[in-house]
């Protein structure tokens, strides 16, 4: 029985339901590029929970599935289209109120991270989760995979900031959980069970966060290595003496691809490159940087900068932060975000590198190093058959590798539609299990993300 | 039809199970002393994951009530026995394992939170999460009620040390949730769900927690101030400026009561305390010293000092964790965990003396004002039914206060079974139905920690 897609539209306000197929187009895709991403059935783009509310509850009554997105910035295919399924989109949904008062900020989900931070910054306050991505994300998105970043090494992934939500559930009712206080144990601790949900328990539609004073302007340190190695063993000597404020890695390849993007002089012979910040107090900042520089010294660092110029130092974050689509320029990427206790860190690297050679594929790694959390980007040609079918293995491979080491198959990008296949893996069938009967509790008709996850 | 204990004390090795009817006994009340405790139908003292297997199991295939049990410290009556359950208790589970490469520590749930700190600091590392209660409470009964105190002002609770669990369901399934790995976004965020889920989801067997490094000595000021309000308004002035490592109130029936059991010349005559702590590193911690001081001063503190002797520091600091069994001393207690946004502090603490004249009823507060988290301690006699009637009049009152100023009945110490009656009226209907749903799906026959929370 084919949907009346014209009693979505009159359910909502004049605008809000995309229909037209040229524009339907756009929301295909996320940034994981699935080939076999579907269409939207139509685009819900709410403006706010109300109007979320009746764009689930009709589908919900028609059993008609839903996709989440926010920015569609997901590298694991969580804001991928689903034929026949309805794309609810937050992107209008941008508000954002800070109280000084309480250090909280108040923000609807489709507003960008960068967007929460500039309006904390404007009045002294600091929201510290910060993806690559953060120019480009929506909060909603951050908190549906609970997202990391460079600085959440010292400062913790977006769970530790999310003190309250706005949550609409699978049949159209809308709930609050948490709120402003800074502690709360009433009750099952709902709030973090919808924090890294991928959007399979509920839409959020207001979220509340914690802010922390300004964060003091940072020295970055800078060093190049001759291989991948001593720098994941530079990581492990720094972190077993202090808490850095960023620890970031980067390999040859990432390092020529950023530097063909940028042109900014780095070190195109290196094995390897790590951008080190700390934002210690007073002299305490001079103490952590001569650790860093000790550790980078210690493991083979061929040439090391450091700087307290905020901009220079911000060069170098860039710079990091661009290889993503700098690799991207080489190909099209299967990004993997596996993560492994920071002992494991050297293991996992070399073994990345065992895989690319057995493959016969090019795998660049870049790291929140500092977390333990890799990315290897293996670049591949879609129209090369073979190559993709090697770089596929590759793909699982890794995977693999990451659970042997006792780690996991992503440590902040989410499971989305295309690492579902690892996770029994990883948690057991037990785990499994519990995760479907939570789903089924909050979603009995599995109408939101359907593939994500389970 | 009576159960054959015979038959659990067989599926146990020798000595785990307990059913001398004078063992029982001790294992009837926890701190909240709750005078309608059941007493336990046995009580099993695992010793190994396997053996809570072997017991839960027991109970499950006999529909048999559990009541999970750590050290008995709680103050909401979550451990309390109840009639014709068994008591599952994990205060000989002890083993505690610290590993300096990851810096985590792994330890079984009825270890105490002072043997894990020390644990680390032998390593040079530190486990912040400190309740007052923190030398007689287990890790298990903090990760159950995520468990506050006094750094988490600065360091956070409980929940974000917790990095994996091991965790036996009411089927008597043994899972593995997270890991050693600092960042995982695989699978919903279970590891997070039983963080606070009082043991009505499943009994933690082991626990993995990060560590930080060693916190440098802290400084600390004391501060006594005319009145209960002004000493609140200071706290405002504080957490506006600056994160402290601690920020601890106490009311003038809290100073006299420790006063009489400790002898330390505290000032009889004031209105209020306050024990405030910076460890921040260097000459920071001598800026932030001198804005406590300035913010205590701004609001009429009357005598000030200040030390860095982090002998001096501890002496202020145990005074102030004393206040629990100090005012105990007075008789028995009702006791309140309420917590409210930081600008609500003063609105709540005023409102709390009104309920007191009211009703007239003597009520403590002390706090960790810090958090905007106080515990209005309600003093009563219980043989005296007219006195016993106001005291839980007031009791609700408290609670109904701080859910109309936007907080929660209990910041840190859990619903238990004392407050279960004002938890649908902080969080509404919905919320209810959903906690409910969710627990059905982990434990269908209801039978972990029946009356807790639910
Ligand atoms: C260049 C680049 C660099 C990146 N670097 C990082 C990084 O450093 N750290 C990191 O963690 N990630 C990184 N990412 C991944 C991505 O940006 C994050 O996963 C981000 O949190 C996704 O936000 P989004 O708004 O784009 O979400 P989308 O892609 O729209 O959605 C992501 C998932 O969240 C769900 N979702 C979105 N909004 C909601 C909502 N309101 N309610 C419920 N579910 C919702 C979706 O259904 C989907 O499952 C990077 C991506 C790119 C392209
Ligand atoms: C003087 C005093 C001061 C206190 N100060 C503080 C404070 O500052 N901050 C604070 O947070 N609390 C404080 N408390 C309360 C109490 O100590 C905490 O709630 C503590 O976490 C309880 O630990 P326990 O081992 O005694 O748990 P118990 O009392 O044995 O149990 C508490 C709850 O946890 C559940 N539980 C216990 N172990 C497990 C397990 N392994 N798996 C699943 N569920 C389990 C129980 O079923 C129960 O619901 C204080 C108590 C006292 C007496």
């Amino acid at each position: 029985m084919a949907v009346d897609i014209s009693t979505l539209v009159a359910a909502l306000p004049a605008g809000r339901v995309v229909t037209d197929p040229d524009v339907l187009g756009a929301y295909r895709f996320d940034r994981a590029n699935d080939p076999d991403a579907g269409t939207p059935l139509a685009v819900v783009r709410p403006t706010s929970t109300e109007q979320v509310q009746a764009a689930v509850r009709w589908c919900s009554q028609r059993a008609v599935p839903m996709v989440v997105r926010g920015a569609g910035t997901s590298l694991s295919g969580g804001s991928t289209a689903v034929d026949g399924a309805v794309t609810i989109c937050t992107e209008q949904m941008t508000d954002i109120t800070v109280d000084v008062a309480t250090r909280t900020v108040v923000a609807q989900p489709g507003a960008l991270n960068a967007d929460v931070k500039a309006a904390a910054a404007q009045h002294g306050l600091w929201y510290p989760p910060d993806p690559s991505s953060f120019e480009i994300c929506s909060i909603g998105g951050n908190i549906a995979t609970n997202a990391g970043g460079l600085c959440c090494v010292k400062y913790g992934v977006t769970v530790e900031y999310v003190l309250g939500l706005q949550v609409v559930l699978a049949d159209g009712r809308a709930v609050r959980l948490g709120g402003r206080q800074l502690k709360d144990s009433a009750g099952l601790p709902l709030t973090k069970l919808f924090v890294g949900s991928e959007g399979v328990l509920g839409i959020v539609t207001e979220v509340t966060l914690r802010l922390l004073p300004a964060q003091s302007t940072p020295a970055t340190v800078v060093a190049s290595f001759p291989s991948v190695v001593e720098a994941t063993r530079a990581v492990l000597d720094i972190t077993a003496q202090i808490r850095p404020a960023m620890l970031e890695f980067m390999d040859s390849v990432a390092i020529n691809a950023v530097e063909d993007m940028l042109k900014m002089d780095l070190d195109r012979s290196a094995g390897a490159m790590l951008v080190a910040q700390s934002d210690a107090a007073g002299p305490a900042v001079a103490h952590e940087v001569a650790i860093i520089e000790a550790a980078f010294a210690e493991h083979g660092a061929t040439e090391c900068f450091s700087t307290t110029d905020p901009e220079e130092g911000e060069m170098f974050t860039a710079a990091r932060r661009a290889a993503i689509p700098a690799v991207e320029r080489l190909g099209p990427l299967l990004l993997e975000d596996v993560g492994v206790p920071l002992p494991q860190l050297p293991d996992l690297v070399a073994g990345v590198a065992e895989i690319a050679t057995t493959n016969d594929v090019t795998i660049s790694v870049i790291a929140h190093a500092g977390d333990g959390n890799t990315h290897p980007l293996i670049v591949h040609d879609p129209d090369d058959a073979d190559e993709t079918r090697r770089a596929n293995k590759a793909f699982g491979q890794i995977m693999d590798l990451a659970i042997e080491l006792g780690g996991t198959i992503t440590g902040e990008h989410g499971v989305g539609r295309l690492k579902k296949g690892w996770l029994p893996d990883q948690v057991g069938p037990d785990v499994m299990e519990m995760t479907a009967m939570i789903k089924k509790a909050l979603d009995p008709q599995g109408l939101l993300n359907p593939g994500v996850v389970l």
